[in-house]
Parts: structure tokens; sequence; C-alpha cells
């Protein structure tokens, strides 16, 4: 209906999450109405980011270099590593100032009804790294869900197998709340109470 | 906190309407996890649009040619121009299937606490296009929300001064509703009652 190129913007929003028809009609008026340099701006940052940023080699976080800042920093303690799904946990972890060793990002969770397994979750990486010998605790945040359970025993499994201790986080993680909204009181709290299974 | 990229990607996003930093962060991993080619895509759409897009010569609706589809239509009256404050609206007309005429798009409406005045919705060109006598009717078809009344009365009034017949869209346009959101039969009843002031 409206004219090739605003119709083909219209489209290409709806990549975004939670962006519907109108939704995406009503951000490309606002673009094209009072953002143009805005939207070119946007459109530098998405090619940039897409170029550039990939899984960091020690942890899978997003970054642009081969390994992100946290791995690269020598006081940081690389025999606790903290497993979450998400790099926005990694956030709340280090806001909250209670954590100083490594991370481990899964991008996700278990989840067979999609078909992702422990490998598009990067769990043969922390596996062969288990089994060189240098982790000496697991902490698993995966979220309280059914399915970050599910991946936490799961991990766990492969943590006892290899004799690395394991934790979780302690109680204070809310039931089916998601770990980057968490504020970073209540995490270091859950964190300092967490307990070997 | 994020890496630079990510970090300059997710400022970036925050240009789209109603995007806080909570969602441009969940929609640059959603884009760095998922959607590499769909964000590539939006870039080049973004570019495209806001390099080939402007304004249509006749109505001032969004659109990479000259003139758009509607004005270069010959089987279209443009003795009536129908004034609408976005080219959503136009949308709206067409779709009642109820308009065969031109339209004039305002971009928006006269609000003087914003420091939009007449010239900033080009009014003026309206104003010298009425000048030039081939405008019958004028169809007044902006908000009916204060700002959308005021505009009309505004444009109501360089209408009569040019000797044009000047009208309203009926009752049916619910108070406070924006026009885009408006089915296409009530669009119709309307503007079939439209009443002239
Ligand atoms: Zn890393
Ligand atoms: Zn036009």
């Amino acid at each position: 209906m409206f004219s090739p190129l605003i119709d083909e913007l219209m489209q290409a929003l709806r990549v975004l999450p939670g962006v519907g028809p109108k939704s995406a009609q009503r951000m490309a008026f606002h673009l094209l109405e009072q953002e143009r340099q805005g939207a070119l701006q946007l459109a530098r940052s998405l090619e940039k980011a897409i170029d550039g940023v990939s899984y960091c080699n020690g942890c899978r976080t997003f970054t642009e270099e081969s390994f992100c800042g946290i791995c690269r920093n020598v006081k940081r303690d690389g025999r606790t590593v903290c497993v979450v799904e998400s790099p926005a946990d990694i956030l709340a972890f280090e806001q909250s100032g209670s954590y100083s060793g490594h991370y481990f990002v899964l991008h996700g969770h278990l989840s067979p009804i999609d078909g992702i397994g422990p490998e598009d979750l990067g769990i043969d990486i922390l596996e062969s790294r288990l089994a060189q010998g240098e982790i000496q605790e697991l902490i698993l945040a995966t979220g309280s869900t059914v399915e970050g359970e599910a991946t936490a025993h799961y991990i766990a499994e492969l943590g006892r197998r290899n004799e690395v201790t394991v934790s979780r986080l302690a109680q204070g993680v809310p039931l089916g709340g998601e770990l980057e909204y968490l504020d970073g009181g209540t995490l270091a709290h859950a964190l300092n109470s967490r307990r070997v299974i």
C-alpha cells in the first residue's frame, strides 16, 4: 500500500522482537518524519555490531574481541565459573559487586521441544574445559524456570563427573523470575547463600 | 558495561519510539543471537528509505517518486482534497474504498506549545494551491483531538477566504480517537455524512 521502500522498511522492522505491523508502521513514520540522522546511525550500528560482534572464546558472551574484558582481567579467578543463560545476567552479577570469578554464557536453555540441545548452548565446550581440570567450582545461575532447572541439572551432572564442586544460587531468586530483572542486593544474597548440590 | 559495539547498538535502537534501555538490550541480543541476516536487511532498508524517501510534491505523503501513486493517478479527482495528519490516514481512507479525490498530508497538527506552526505542516503550500483556484472542496480529516480541531479550524478559514467548500468528517469519528485505527465502514459513513462548515 505504501511506496516500495517504505513497505520494505516496515517489513524489515518486524525482525525486532515484539514489533507487529502497527508498531513497524509507527516506527517507520517516526524515523522518516523526525529521526533521519538517528535512523542512519542505527543502520551503521547494526552493520558494525553484526559484522564485529561474536562470542568470547572464553565465556561465550558477546564481544568484538577474541576474549571479553572479564576473561582478560587477570585479577579475576578462573577457577570459579558462573553459568548463565544470557549476557544480561552477567551485567546483573557485576552490578551486584559480589562476584569475581569467570562466567559461561549459554545463550538460552535446554529445550528439546525447540530442538535446543547441549551443543547449541556450548555445553560441549564447557565439558572439555571441565575435563582440563582448571575449574574447581561451577555456580549454576540459570533461571528458576522449568527449563532453567533442567539445564542446571544437566550441567551439574557433568560437573560431578569431573569432580568439580557444583553449586546453585540460594533461595532468593524468585520462582519463575528472570535473573536480569533482579536487584543487586537480592542477587548478592542468593550468591552468598549458594548451596552445594 | 557491554562491549563498545553492543553499547552503541543499544543506544542507537533507542531512536525507535517506545524503546527504552531494557527493550533496546532485548532487541540487540535477539538480533545478535537469532536474526543476524534480518538485522543486516534492516540496516539496508533503513539506509535505502532514508536516502530515497521524501515528500510527494503533490500531497506530501512519503514516496520515493516525485509524485505518489495517488497524485499520478489520472482517474482521481484533484478538485477534492482531503487533509490528513499522517500518511497512515491515507491508508485508512483507501481501505474504506469510499474516496477518489486527492490528499494533503500535514505530518502532524498545529501545536504552538511545541513550536509547530502552519509552515511546519506545509499549510503555506496548501494555501498557494488554494489560491490557484483548482481545488473546489477541502475535506478536513484531522483528528478529533483538541489539536486536530484547532488545525481544522485554521485551514477552514483559509478555505473560506479562497471561496472553497470546506467540510469536516461527520460524527462517527470517535472523540479523542485516532483516525488510523478506525474501521473502513465507520470511516466511509463519516465521509458520506460530512458537513459543510
Ligand atoms: Zn569472556
Ligand atoms: Zn501525492
